[in-house]
């Protein structure tokens, strides 16, 4: 398997921890020393225990499921789809890793929604 | 080439014509009937004359710059860096290339910051 393929399963098995709350399986697939981001909030998270308390205590009955993975060597970025209770939110995340195929940096945006600034609605439908 | 090459080389020529507002170049990599959309406001632009008329005249002196490409097969996810007079932002693209590598359907997230809920302090550092 190649880097590429690697990183596609690791990305995966990553998410599906994640939904099943899996933590042993997850803390395989991190680097010990791994860095979690949040950019809208400005959040840094450092080194895998506290990544995975962060995870494990994270209020809401959430879920994840994968709208599409794309991996490119030892990169991959996910974009999600995410529930929490009846709320939907979308997801992109970005993952790297090392040359064991752990996980050494995760960035996470949540985008929230805002309303459109004025001027461009002949150009566009809304949703 | 193959296809995440091809791929890889359309979406950094995407970000490259418009930073240069080069509306030409631009055109040759969109397919006629491009969908754009921008999830944080649920707006919709459909075919390319669109897609070009709302990029020519986004207010602004704005800039971008590529913060990472991965590219997948027919897919593509950009990370930018992107510079509005004094302002700043981040954003997420993804693309979709048909078979004759022109861009179909491109999904922008603009996300905007926030402040984190209470609670995790004890977990994070801010920046």
């Amino acid at each position: 398997m190649d880097d590429t393929a690697e990183t596609r399963q690791t990305a995966l098995a990553y998410v599906e921890s994640l939904e099943h709350r899996d933590w042993p399986r997850l803390t395989t697939l991190l680097a010990e020393d791994v860095v979690y981001e949040m950019p809208q909030t400005r959040e840094r998270i450092h080194g895998r225990p506290a990544f995975l308390e962060f995870n494990s205590n994270y209020p809401g009955d959430w879920h994840l499921r994968v709208r599409r993975v794309l991996a490119d060597g030892r990169a991959a970025a996910l974009w999600l789809d995410v529930r929490v209770g009846a709320g939907e939110q979308e997801a992109c995340a970005w993952l790297d890793l090392d040359n064991h195929s752990r996980i050494t940096r995760i960035t996470d945006y949540w985008p929230e929604p805002y309303e459109p600034p004025p001027g461009r609605d002949h150009l566009v439908e809304r949703w």
